[in-house]
């Protein structure tokens, strides 16, 4: 099964925000692919598992940003 | 979050299929949308939190179909 979990993440400004939260996000089990859209702050995780939504929330965190 | 599983399902052959399939999927927990391709088997279930694998294959084996 392939699951897709998307999320808005505040105040990426540039290339090095939509880098750092891809990185932190890539390192949870499971992950196969992070897709950054930096206009709309969308994120696109996509896993071979479900992901629990507080993973997800603890790794933007890490990275410094906040889901919206 | 939005969270999107998607998974393919053999054996549907016609609306009949696809109906019972989206109401199995339906009655899962946390679950807001199935949408089924009849042609290639490919089925999308959105939720509102992560939805189990098992959760999935249980619904479409009680609808009488098998996750491949």
């Amino acid at each position: 099964m392939s699951h897709t979990t998307t999320i808005i993440v505040s105040d990426m400004t540039c290339g090095h925000c939509v880098s750092a939260v891809k990185e932190e996000i890539s390192a949870i089990d499971n992950v196969t692919g992070v897709d950054v859209d930096l206009a709309s702050g969308s994120v696109s995780i996509t896993s071979t598992a479900p992901i629990a939504d507080e993973s997800i929330r603890e790794a933007v965190t890490e990275a410094g940003y906040t889901v919206r």
